[in-house]
């Protein structure tokens, strides 16, 4: 398999964690996302979203978007599993992960901090839309977590929650913002004595800078 | 069961062609977004993220976000099925289904254009904002299913993605977009002639104003 990512971008970071715990091996192709490599002709064929990550199978399928392809990659090798068997507790991992893959990410994503310099706001009001973002978005993240066991987001395991929260912590410390989440800097301590987090981490990776 | 939702909310919108598609009944309770009803002390007790649609179940658990409820509700009632089984083409309803439902409508929503008019922005800006991003976004879906066959997003029966895409293209006519995307009518055309869509509409809603 080929995947192609940025050190850096969280949805690669979330399939990276997901190919380790699973096992499986890719090859990595980096984007580098500031230079607009992901906007390149040839990748642009690839993923018209010209968004990051993509993941090529070893029968030439290319697919998009982080969660669907980490489902897919579930789906292939089935342990261990990133989602619980029951229908509810399935539904509200999968929540988590949109509160942060739909309404965190995409609304602080390096694209629209773009738009709004574009727009003529200054650095300041652009640094205070993501760290703003970002703050409400795990506020209520953490307020969906209230009622579940850890030491992970849903439990003893880590569940494609944790695979979208620990990276959106990263960029948190990124833009500055104050970790004031004591279940989710817990669970990301959890996440992180497991080899398939650590080594997915962006400083580990080849075309981290 | 119960479903918080409000009626030009595509995510509700969503939810309700599912519901409808699957014969499953449940009350409709309505939160008017401009009013900042998703943002009572109730409704936040319910949904911390202050986001429309919520459905309670008939046991009492309360869901968030549409995609996660929908694939809930295709897990309750399996027929008709709004995935297919082959992995490969699964993993592609759902990236269609997330390129829409994470980079699109929560980068064009109510909430980031009020945070732009916040911070000064004139409303012509701000309706170009939003009209940008669901040309940019449809631009990527029509591409997306360039390879697909028709009539509806993935072949002869509606999925995920026609879910998603129908109420994004009744955003994209709100905000004045020009509709240059023959494909996404087609299948928009092909849903339409089904009751679960014509029913799911805005204007067919208790709360349509």
């Amino acid at each position: 398999m080929i995947l192609h990512g940025y050190f850096r971008s969280t949805a690669s970071w979330r399939v990276r964690i997901a190919l380790g715990l699973k096992g499986l091996e890719a090859v990595q192709v980096a984007h580098h996302l500031r230079k607009g490599e992901q906007r390149a002709p040839a990748y642009l064929a690839l993923n018209p979203q010209g968004l990051l990550p993509s993941l090529v199978t070893d029968d030439g399928a290319v697919l998009t978007q982080s969660l669907a392809i980490i489902e897919y990659l579930d789906e292939l090798a089935p342990e261990p599993a990133l989602l619980p068997a029951e229908p509810v507790l399935k539904a509200k991992v999968r929540a988590v992960a949109q509160a942060v893959a739909c309404d965190i990410h995409p609304v602080q994503n390096l694209k629209v901090l773009q738009r709004l310099r574009e727009l003529g706001l200054g650095e300041e009001l652009v640094q205070a839309w993501a760290s703003t973002t970002i703050e409400e978005g795990l506020d209520a993240v953490d307020r969906l977590l209230a009622d579940q066991p850890g030491p992970f987001a849903f439990g003893d395991a880590p569940s494609l929650a944790d695979l979208c929260i620990v990276p959106q912590l990263g960029n948190a410390r990124r833009f500055g913002v104050e970790l004031r989440w004591p279940r989710l800097l817990a669970l990301e301590a959890a996440c992180l004595e497991l080899p398939a987090f650590q080594n997915a981490a962006p400083g580990q990776q080849p075309d981290a800078e």
